[in-house]
């Protein structure tokens, strides 16, 4: 494993980091630029404002070029330059002096948290605001203040991107990210972060599936997919990937599918439990991401999510707190390494039928020592022998682990002997 | 919820508690007739004696005027009119002198409970007998008594009831009761009575399923029905409650069906986890009622119980000490609220699928807010949400209830509203 | 239960044991030959050298007249005539002087037992090797040995053995054990044991299933025996028993198949759970017997094992020391009763269904009293009730058993008493 993709993760998040991104607008297509440089296979698709998908209608595009709260003076006191947290997400224009308590009705604060901006939006109805710490708040003591918004709410579209890396069959594997947070860290600049090095990983080597890695604003973004590929993923997708909360460092989260026994969920729930060992495990009840619609009835796409931290779960989350110094280049590659085994394992997950009837002779292939006197037996006779009593056809390589009390990509290298001798064939 | 339900009920219970019933005659009819007062609707069929039902015969009818032992003197020591329990049920007519020693070969008694009558019967053997507390049998000190029973075995009938109250659907609830047992509160006064108000409540609203409300002498009445209403039962029933011991007020109980997961079961245990939280769960090994010929093989209905004091399980049971004081208002009250949570239940139990594909657009109907500002999610946001996510088409009310952890019939009011919204729809 | 039984087989034991046994020669059809006086039907088998079964070529013919070492005086140290493991099985012919470093290259001790001689086989791969306690290697001083292997592999033939009794049905019991260990006692002179007392108690009685048991040295033999009636073995075989180590007083070992809920599990836990109590419950991944064989995949027959002390469970496993004296006429005795209760379970394992629908009156048969006095039921009145209210055709005698907490063949006067009364029947 290249023990330097925690810290060129972790660059390439401080690179999208600053990027103003909501559910449209340039810093979607900025930051989905910045991708294609690592991807240049990357497609970029734009739905007009006004398309229907399923039961939404896509917005108005939002762009935003300035935004601050002046004292008469001139004297900025919360700017959007500073951080783009300031604005809440799909404001209005606004230009123009204002009273302070009419003002204070577009503030928004996080008492609990005083030194914290929160993270607000209001894509779907008229509003401008601002977003700023208490203690910024508490400052405000003039009559009057300048409001500045330049904002435009245009005909436009929603932007997307998708990168499919055909394999060795169409069944597909899909991983699915979103970028439509602004500056926040683990909650959102870290799952395009980990789409993209992992895609980038999938690319190098010749593989079995086909992967289809997705970059869309959440929920809309989603949807907008969802009702222009419906029957692509219903009819490909084997097992999904929903990229959120991979950045920072403190513990590991699993989201099951809706269902909780896909082959996604029989995957994650193997490789945490034999590479991480402890983990917070949530229910399906505890989503808040992209799965909502994946997993949606009739929809029911295999897609579950292992987390670090996850949304909704840390004191940080959708607020500026929620920064760069929040996730971490060992974060990165936790997520990063139990992803790759994840795919590496769903890769490797075959159905293993053993060739001969009975047990097959072993000691003319080397396979076991041919004299049985105690103790001489070849240091993995009793994993052959386990693997090749085991292997039935119905079987797939992580039931196969489960009934060996191993884990299944420590079988790859004796399975590849038992198949090299004739001894086992893939079903 | 009606407050005066109890005490209607326990007045009602009042009435039918001197009756003089057995499994035949004219105590049979006088209780059904007191519930027809209240059940104008309710159907009375006779069963000649001798006719086949099943395995079993319907034997003579039995009525009974008087039965007493007296003194010599002619003054009554026991005497059928004070305590209906002093005659064994069925007993043969009898006039004359008798010697204490053999006349104590005729009388049963309860050693543990000394103020105790028991309630005994001899159905299918010829043979009389009184019951009496121990303390009455222990002053029977005289070498000779007059005993007198008038009763007759004659070429009759078995009569049992019903009312059917058509629904929607020809799709049936089946409520059965028993009718036979002479004067104890609850084994078994309440089951009929409470038969009765669930009736009167059921015919008042229109109601998706048909109800069958059956009172039959234990056993063989139960037997007769099933076998001149078989066909009918096995294509319509779908829920079934065998009403038995529901009177008092100490516990709750459980008995299941034979095979323990029908849509009765499942209906009982939801209520009873939400609504009583402690109660005994009882093995169907414990049965003890006419569920033993509704669940029989080949019939397998899907009849259960929810009790208050089980059949067998308190000292009271089959005798003069389950009275009217062992039964009140309050207990009649909590189970005809427990057994009506479950008729509701049933009757929205309905399965619901989401109208569209993915989330539907929540804020445009002002289902949330349109803003995602922290915490200023509508107040059941949540809920709609999940209802929506898990409205697969494949579960049913109670199955989306088990996921969300909550009680079921919590869940309608959303659900009405994501109905009126065209969100989901019943499948 | 003949008292005797476990004294019986014990002296045969004590006949087999001394006979020096291998996967092929004289040893093994010396064996057969015992067990045929005492199961005259055995029909002996010869599959000759370099016969292709499966993934196996039977190898040469082994015998052996004599081995010993000595002093160059002359004085026999370690001689095979004083204990048939001294020499490794399938040991190459060798007669000539040696010096002692060469020598101890073929010899082979258990430094942790010793006093112990291992037990050893070399039969797939050319080699001579002595088998000797550390105490003698300690003594082996001299600076030159004389070694004498008067050993023969010649083209010959394997030897096994089978005896089908037949029953009412095609359908078949398989009970196979092993007759290639040389002089121990539970691994293996016990199994071939109880195998013989197994068939003469089948053969003295009616039976509905056909038994088939099968004598065969182990691995290779059981391949053979399988390559040459894989067909009948599966379209008959129900249930199977791999006897193995069932010698000796310790505890009692259950070994299921691999798929661990067949008719023979079924059977074993049921008995085990009623008659052993406590017993050690192995994995498939501890078995070491013919059942890899009977259970590899496609090959799928419901073979499991009930033993006392497992192979490789006891520290004399595979050594001298388990030997005449580790085994005992009541370790005999007590595999004989639980494996005699297994087969009577199988026998009597039918499928019941009741004769009528609802409860039959059981007071006209005398099965209950008539009179509903308090206590005066028959005394197996509940079982009957019981049964009869679970025999919906679709559970099996241990279902039934299982659903009753009770021991299954404690049902069966029970069950004959209502076949007799017509209320049950079989299916």
């Amino acid at each position: 494993m290249n023990t330097n993709i925690g810290h060129e993760m972790y660059s390439f998040a401080a690179k999208l980091f600053p990027i103003c991104r909501s559910i449209t607008g340039k810093g979607v297509r900025e930051t989905l630029g910045e991708i294609k440089k690592l991807l240049p296979g990357l497609k970029f698709t734009e739905v007009p404002s006004n398309s229907k998908c399923f039961d939404w209608i896509i917005p108005k595009e939002w762009n935003i070029k300035e935004a601050y709260i002046s004292k008469l003076s001139g004297e900025k006191i919360i700017d959007f330059r500073k951080n783009n947290l300031h604005i809440v997400s799909y404001s209005t224009p606004y230009d123009g002096k204002i009273k302070a308590t009419e003002l204070k009705k577009h503030l928004h604060t996080l008492p609990e948290l005083p030194q914290a901006i929160p993270y607000v939006t209001s894509y779907y109805s008229e509003y401008w605001g601002f977003c700023l710490s208490k203690e910024q708040l508490d400052k405000l003591d003039d009559e009057e203040y300048l409001v500045k918004i330049d904002s435009q709410l245009t005909e436009g579209a929603l932007t997307y991107a998708d990168l499919i890396i055909p394999g060795e069959t169409k069944q597909e594997v899909l991983i699915s990210t979103y970028v439509c947070h602004p500056s926040m860290g683990n909650n959102e600049t870290s799952g395009p972060v980990l789409a993209t090095f992992l895609a980038k990983f999938i690319a190098q080597s010749k593989r079995r599936y086909t992967y289809r890695f997705v970059f869309v604003p959440e929920t809309i973004g989603a949807v907008a997919y969802i009702s222009q590929h419906l029957d692509e993923l219903k009819n490909n997708v084997i097992a999904g990937f929903q990229l959120s909360c991979v950045g920072d460092n403190r513990e590991y989260s699993y989201l099951p599918t809706r269902r909780g026994n896909t082959l996604t969920d029989k995957v994650m729930k193997h490789v945490l439990k034999h590479k991480v060992k402890e983990f917070k495990s949530y229910s399906f009840l505890n989503r808040g991401s992209d799965e909502r619609q994946y997993c949606s009835p009739g929809v029911d796409l295999p897609v579950a999510s292992i987390m670090r931290s996850k949304y909704g779960e840390y004191k940080e989350y959708h607020t500026s707190l929620d920064d760069m110094s929040f996730i971490s280049a060992e974060g990165f590659e936790g997520s990063f390494n139990i992803h790759v085994e994840c795919l590496n394992l769903l890769e490797h997950n075959e159905f293993y039928k053993a060739v001969h009837l009975c047990e097959p002779q072993l000691g003319k292939r080397g396979l076991r020592s041919n004299s049985g006197a105690l103790g001489q037996f070849t240091p993995n006779f009793k994993l052959v022998s386990d693997i090749l009593a085991y292997s039935d056809g119905e079987s797939d390589l992580i039931d196969l682990a489960e009934a060996l009390n191993v884990y299944a990509l420590d079988l790859k290298t004796t399975i590849d002997l038992l198949l090299k001798h004739d001894l086992v064939k893939k079903k």
